[in-house]
């Protein structure tokens, strides 16, 4: 699924209605684009049309400062919500950290070894915890101490980082304080969080401990775009593994630890691939 | 971990402390077991000791008839809660079916073929629709409407046919009505129900339904121990499957068959094995 | 995943070059197709382009027996290799089986709640033992005696019943003897094999002695088509499950029933879902 | 399964008879030691015992410099191979590895987040690549260039290496030389490795490649101790993931890494923890 050659990828929701993939193929085909993945769905309950198509820019003639101009006809006739994005434009992502560092590392190496293609302009933690790790990857690490008082100040010092860094997507790798709904709000499908139970069971607080009192056979992960309500929003993905009782809580959260990292880290990955497509609180994740 | 010769199992739990090994290995040796199988497990939390020992009933001196008396010392030395069970003695169990017969047609096939070691002396439904499949089998099919009105009754009927039948254990395969606390506690840690959801997550109705709206990415099914609390007794097994946007609902129920058959059958099989101790609202599961 | 309409479904492999989807839509656009699903692939290394696309007919104004008359000038110009199949017209499936009788039950099962789409004329065995089931689900059941000296014989009995069954698919559900390359030339990609073993490890003779004398931690099943070399055809369906050390060759074999029953069936249904299409001793499975 | 006191652990394996447990719980009891974890296995067709057993030391009256002397007895008599170790001693581990990271990065993550409780003395490479990796936890980083003619002399170089820092195992993390025969002698069920497959599925070179090729649906990894023949040593640990015909040999490589670490840290963590048992070129793994 790697790509060498520059690409655009176009993902596209609307009404689903008779001949949508032509219409697609044809605007392409008309600057001689060489599509290299194409992939729809649609939701019949919601009669909705979803797709993500990509494209090499090798002789495509259309510049694609002028893309958007000439698919506002298309997009208009059919009701899209649309965006494009180009391989050329690596995205800009943030890591939020508290004191578990497993998720931060395991993401760390693998940008470093080329899985997550983006850059990082910065870490933000409300410990000092994992400077060291930041540092050996030569990236920023901001420490903003976050208290029930001082909230609205940190993120407002947070926000003005991220803007600075030119941010795109934030990840929170297993970072313990609830974001604000401005925060929240300023972010739409932009924020995806880790949290260590197999949602919706568990959400919440200490879910290990909860999974351990319920004497679960299986544990998970669930990664997750932000939205206002706490550990409610858009599944992206889910992982499990099997547990006994001979496993203790330590025991869980260890076993756990393996699956926050996988389940992150591959949201990630989509997501800087523009594989995925939000509705309804639902998630679509094109192939 | 089948077995040809004929065998006696020891299921025990009692307060942790030490000697508890040697007291009871010294005790069949005795009278000259020849232990198969032995497997222990201590809850440090609940300071439990829990131990399941298998021995070859070739050379054992002790009659089994005389074994509670010869046992009892030791047991009440230590509290222990026990019980023994012997190969010679296949268990008697009662399937409950409602419509959907793909567990009940599982169950049936693994009996014949001799994966589950045990009688099945009656079928119970609330609906004619898997009489053929009884008959195919050779086992009594009872049909034995059940609404708002009559469950008392019903109930009733249930209790005769299955004292007629010296019925050990009660599987309800996908038997879609809420037993009566009467029932539940005439039966305790012997009726064994298949959830068709990963548990704690959509306990009660229409779980497949849930799963869509929500969004998750794996579905579940988990088999567990009848309480008095629907849907909250002792887990027994769990399995998940992965599905996809592409998935609907009518998918979610094709692809959540396959995990219910497995997860009831192997929660039925480990019962009639003697594996399985249930404390606490837990299990263990002995290898 | 469902359908409920009728629907045409179209499975092109041709040598990619640009404008392939626009070709393909655009015919389909012109006779108002309503297209369902569409999923395509690139084979890079092979510069192959894969295609599959259903559409429903209601509203598609080509007769579907000119079909192939008005699809053939595009198909000539891309060099495509194609076929297009009728939901409306099912399959017609025989089912090889010997003496374990798990797959048969298991398809035989699938096939009575709907899981499978399709006819099934006849069962060829060598042996007697299935005969109760297959009456049971009033399927004819024709026992064809294989031994060395009989085998062109018995193919020729068993080649002659499927012509006048007018048999599409044939699906060898643990059929124990070797089918000649006479009999696999004449149904090329249309003979489905389990065979039990995460291949290539293991093909051939008694995988699961031979998985347990190599102390393997995980056993398999595939499913492939069959092709001269014996267990060397496409791959269709594979699927694992943890083993240990506590388990002797006989647990192997009760754990392998399981594996090999859901990737059997899987990759019959994909099958008769038109979801299969294979090249260069692979598989493409269409979601 | 964690451990907070002080604790001994012996692993056993000796001929099948009655007694055994009697006589090692006695011996145990003897000494008023108090049993943490007790797990057994008889191997029936070997007529093997295979026993580990843990205990606190907390109490336990016989010192254990004095161990072997009054354990020497009962291992006579029944003719036991035995090794027994302490919590309070840390295992010492060196790790090689070559120029992919991933293992090696993942391994020392987890011994400095305390998942492995050993001690690293050093790290051996051919290659420099991952020496800041090693410098980043403080661990000694030799590289010893290998090449055909001084095989020899590089390995004596490594037996020195070491000695000096007294290596208990040896782990290959992704090391891409192959040991010589007195090499392997030298450290009999000493040396883990991990392979990039399914064994015995592609053995030997470029496995993600040959999977590729073969069209399989799985790929996998594979840990085992290190014997004379290449990728034939006892299975330890086995993994697999989902692949499609989407994935390239890239993208297997990369769904690869991710089975590797898990499959190598856990084959680590159960060595470091006395719970492999290895005979007859396989591995019991006590719970």
């Amino acid at each position: 699924m790697s790509h060498h050659t520059h690409s655009a990828t176009l993902l596209i929701a609307c009404p689903d209605k008779k001949g949508l993939v032509a219409a697609i193929a044809n605007f392409l085909m008309t600057y001689n684009a060489n599509i290299m993945h194409a992939d729809q769905h649609q939701d019949r309950s919601e009669n909705l049309f979803l797709m993500r198509i990509e494209w090499s820019l090798e002789g495509f003639t259309l510049p694609m400062e002028s893309f958007a101009a000439a698919f506002a006809p298309i997009a208009q006739e059919h009701a899209m919500t649309w965006r494009v994005s180009l391989s050329t434009r690596k995205p800009r992502m943030a890591i939020f950290v508290s004191r578990y560092e497993h998720c931060l590392v395991d993401l760390l190496h693998r940008w470093r070894i080329g899985e997550l293609e983006c850059d990082i302009p910065l870490i933000i933690s409300n410990h000092e915890d994992c400077r060291r790790i930041a540092e050996f990857n030569g990236i920023p690490y901001h420490v903003i101490p976050v208290s029930r008082d001082n909230k609205a100040q940190a993120e407002a010092e947070q926000f003005r980082l991220m803007e600075e860094a030119e941010v795109d997507l934030i990840v929170l790798a297993r970072y313990m304080q609830v974001l604000s709904h401005t925060f929240v709000e300023r972010y739409p499908n932009r924020i995806i969080n880790i949290h260590h139970s197999f949602l919706p069971a568990f959400d919440g607080a200490k879910p290990y401990h909860r999974a351990f009192a319920r004497g679960v056979k299986l544990i998970g992960a669930t990664s997750h775009y932000v939205t206002e309500d706490l550990d409610e929003g858009p599944i992206i993905e889910q992982e499990v593994t099997r547990i006994s009782h001979r496993d203790d809580v330590e025991d869980l959260v260890q076993k756990g630890r393996d699956l926050e990292k996988v389940v992150l880290s591959r949201a990630v990955r989509w997501h800087l691939d523009d594989r995925i497509l939000s509705y309804n609180n639902k998630t679509v994740i094109f192939d």
